[in-house]
């Protein structure tokens, strides 16, 4: 055989659905057709494509890997029925140790036909949002493939993180080019952990790396795509957009000693990134579960308008259902600004007062205090559902990481809903990325003209808008639950509580520790009581997108039951 | 040194809590007062003893490794202080891998003041409720104590389950106990495998197993004791009791070749079992959480009827508010049963139409259909809140497997609160406990006289009483949300439907499974169609003891977005 120098591999970067075998078969068939045109070699799929990513404990039901193996089979004979089964086709789905019927995160080869090669992923991931080692057994073989006289080494995700196999052993094998495919999901600035990550595993194996990721939501994760190629000496060959669909090439000539550079897909701001995730999240949640539009109340608090606003660049304003729910403690300016929110993003505002509802309930059960309070809240949470129940909408709730973490929250009030997309965006972060999305209106960029997932190809109309009333940014927070309360009554003030929520939540620092941090006794105790009383409410509140290192949920495990006070 | 011939074993079960580490070293101190007393030579505590278990991610805390290192020293150079440092002592508790930097599952046996052993998990489950890989490295080395001429060897809880190290390095030391310290969470019909799995460790270590488990409720697990001593021919030597603390001896004479029996606890029935695990579940989780009373509505129907009941026996009646809600849709057999039941129990009972507030919302909203069915849930919803809020009380949601595995519940409505004490119970045992507890209430054992943790102490009176209605029992069950509603107008009997849900959520059946099963095709579909789509319910549902050998929660982890319907 002439040992050819030249191969042009495809990155397909695609969003599948989780248990939507058919369909991921569908993108996976429909890619390599678009890929064939452009004449590629080899085309590379992220990680568990046909089943989606993560399946969770549909791992463990036989007719699922059975169906996902018979689907396999199809797409690699229709390949062949089309014509591309000259083409190499890697992409991730789930199969079975025959041993220990376990099931396996594979890396399967489509080529002539069948399923011409497999690799199963070694190091399963098994820390803060993954759970591989409940689900999956390890792989212990390397695979090198010879395409056309081009030696491909394979690699799957955690596999990359970890020293030892297949690396250890592909660094021995000389191989052209190492070959990823990965579902890892977005945090904010973990993108550059990924570069230098996968430069030194290029070098250790002396050959430029692929690394196609999935993009899209599901459930509390958001894969936020930026597939590239990167080479021994660190240099990017190839980058491809985050939060979007893509395809793109990169051409291989085992002939040179440097690889041309290819496409480089602009990088976003930090502020971009974080405000595009939890839209891309909240979308998709909404596209795979068949919901076409969404309910929330509508305050005239920050949250809420950068949750509407959010909500408008992810379904289109028009699909809004904004509730104004008034009370005798609500303030005119709030109302105003719920309006004029509404009103900017072209979306239904109704108005319902609470207070015949309120007194009708005092009347009854003559409340005061924290319970008086709370039946406000959920009033609303139950006008809210009506909503979604009367108009089949999701039911989006409003609460942002540090009322979360403090429980400064109702549940089964504001708390309501089936998606929460802020839920991972401190206080000080949601002014940040309501004055950063109303910039970029001001630039010209509209409701739903971010590019992402779904509207790739809307054009930002340049006209000069404001989506968020300024007065709900510059405000003092406040609940609005008995006259002239104040956020700031019952806790810290933002700037300083959410240093201490990220170093005791995200750094995991105990009391010793935030003293040391710097934090004083009074603070730290009454954040740590508030943070720990509350974890029972947080067992209760909705999903919504993880953005940051560190998220509530999967990813932050503790008992409710928990005396330990240090 | 002269070889003893003699040891006494104490198998000191305790119910300890979560992060109390101070609580829980107290207790250790006092049982091994109690031990020595009567003249025990080592003292065996369960898996985790300082720390309580499960830690979850608090492990990943350093300052609570390092709180639980210092107690560990504490409580060694108190029992030398007291006088007890002659005797061996084996705990559990949280202990670090130098090199890794990550947490250790550990055993240690404190004597002469200090640590003076220890031992590290080998096996780390991470399958059903277990997440150790995520907390845990796995310890590589076993341990055999020469204690006074007798040799000791051990292992924690899964060691015993998978086949490799300790046991099978014990298999080669001439061991004469083998002691293991547990935390196994009950479920249904576990203890027999405990029983048949220890034997056949005695035999293959040629040696008596002491199996040391922790009992009390942590969340949504309740652990049931029941610790034993088991001898290489499968005979029982000792059993304690279960559900209850119990420091119980073992007498090991190493001249015998057949130990000699000591107390053998009564097995309870497989009704008893399941209904005081529900109890201690509750009644622990208000105890560590420092809940005195409870609070929830009384529909008349069996599931609250049967819920009213566990917290009377776990908290007294006295309580308990019960709270009536009815509306223009409930009979008034429904509202004389849940007073009747109020009644029996001796608890508050308190009437709150929803009509009223029902009508105020209507009049703003306009609400038909499951809207309107909904908003009568949740104004139940908001009541009880409201109760809970006033008077610091426990909600409690009254559903149960069955409702919770097909939706059928209103979120935010009869599902608000924070301890769901039934939700591992299908319909068919509701029933089926509910004629238990009243045919043992006849039989004299009122409200409160169970035997479990906090009451074992507690005769029953033998004076015979009725606490559940017969009424709630036999009538069929509806919602009553709409003119005549039945349950069965939405669902299948729950005869039918019981069978259906065990096959498709405790054995995983796929769509093929379940019509091979013989279930017949529309149910299957029907029933599969509504636990899928019921997943984000679940999500937001509270905590509630796992009793059957899959719950839901922690214990079965299914994405929400999830398009596979086979």
């Amino acid at each position: 055989m002439v040992r050819m120098t030249q191969l042009r591999f495809a990155l397909a970067q695609i969003d599948t659905c989780v248990g939507d075998i058919h369909a991921n078969a569908k993108a996976i068939i429909n890619n390599v057709r678009q890929a064939a045109t452009q004449d590629a070699n080899v085309v590379v799929f992220p990680e568990m494509t046909l089943t989606g990513y993560p399946v969770e404990d549909l791992a463990l039901r036989a007719t699922f890997r059975r169906e996902a193996w018979d689907i396999a089979n199809n797409v690699a004979e229709q390949l062949q029925a089309e014509g591309y089964g000259s083409l190499y086709v890697v992409c991730g789905t789930i199969g079975t140790d025959p041993d220990e019927e376990k099931p396996r995160n594979r890396l399967v080869v489509f080529h002539e036909g069948v399923v011409w090669a497999g690799y199963d992923k070694h190091f399963l991931p098994n820390y803060g949002v993954f759970d591989e080692n409940r689900i999956f057994s390890a792989g212990d073989k390397a695979l090198v493939l010879d395409v056309d006289g081009v030696r491909l080494g394979f690699a799957i995700c955690e596999d990359l993180w970890r020293d030892g196999l297949p690396i250890s052993e592909l660094e021995h094998e000389q191989i052209d080019t190492l070959v990823t495919i990965n579902a890892s999901p977005y945090e904010e600035g973990k993108r550059h952990v990924r570069y230098a990550l996968a430069a030194s595993r290029a070098k250790q194996v002396n050959a430029p790396l692929i690394y196609v990721n999935q993009v899209g939501g599901q459930d509390d994760l958001v894969f936020d795509g930026g597939s590239f190629v990167i080479d021994q000496q660190g240099t990017l060959l190839q980058r491809s957009d985050t939060f979007v669909e893509s395809l793109d090439y990169f051409d291989f000539d085992s002939q040179k000693n440097e690889q041309t550079v290819s496409t480089i897909a602009a990088e976003r701001s930090s502020d971009e990134e974080v405000y595009v995730a939890c839209v891309l999240g909240l979308r998709d949640y909404m596209r795979k579960n068949h919901f076409t539009g969404v309910c929330l109340g509508l305050s005239g608090g920050i949250d809420s308008a950068l949750v509407a606003t959010m909500a408008a660049d992810a379904c289109g304003g028009e699909n809004i259902w904004g509730i104004s729910m008034p009370s005798m403690y609500s303030s005119d300016g709030s109302k105003d600004d719920a309006y004029d929110l509404a009103q900017n993003l072209h979306a239904h505002y109704e108005v319902q007062a609470i207070e015949p509802i309120f007194n009708t309930y005092q009347n009854q059960l003559h409340l005061s205090g924290i319970a008086q309070e709370n039946i406000q809240a959920r009033i609303r949470g139950v006008i809210v559902m009506a909503y979604s129940n009367s108009h089949n909408l999701l039911a989006l709730a409003t609460g942002n990481k540090s009322e979360l973490a403090c429980g400064y929250s109702t549940i089964y009030g504001d708390a309501v809903g089936g998606y929460a997309p802020i839920k991972d965006v401190f206080k000080t972060r949601v002014w940040e990325l309501s004055r950063w999305r109303n910039n970029i209106a001001q630039q010209g960029v509209g409701v739903g003209q971010l590019r992402m997932v779904g509207s790739e190809n809307i054009e930002p109309s340049g006209e000069s808008s404001v989506l968020i009333p300024v007065n709900s940014i510059v405000k003092a927070p406040s609940a609005e639950l008995r006259p002239d309360q104040k956020d700031s009554d019952s806790l810290p003030e933002y700037e300083f509580l959410d240093k201490v929520l990220a170093a005791y939540i995200e750094h995991a620092h105990g009391r010793a520790d935030l003293l040391a941090d710097g934090f004083d006794e009074k603070t730290v105790d009454t954040v740590m009581r508030l943070v720990d009383r509350a974890e029972w409410k947080r067992r209760q509140y909705p999903l919504g997108p993880k953005v940051s290192s560190l998220a509530f949920g999967r990813d932050r495990r503790l008992p409710i039951t928990n005396a330990f006070k240090e």
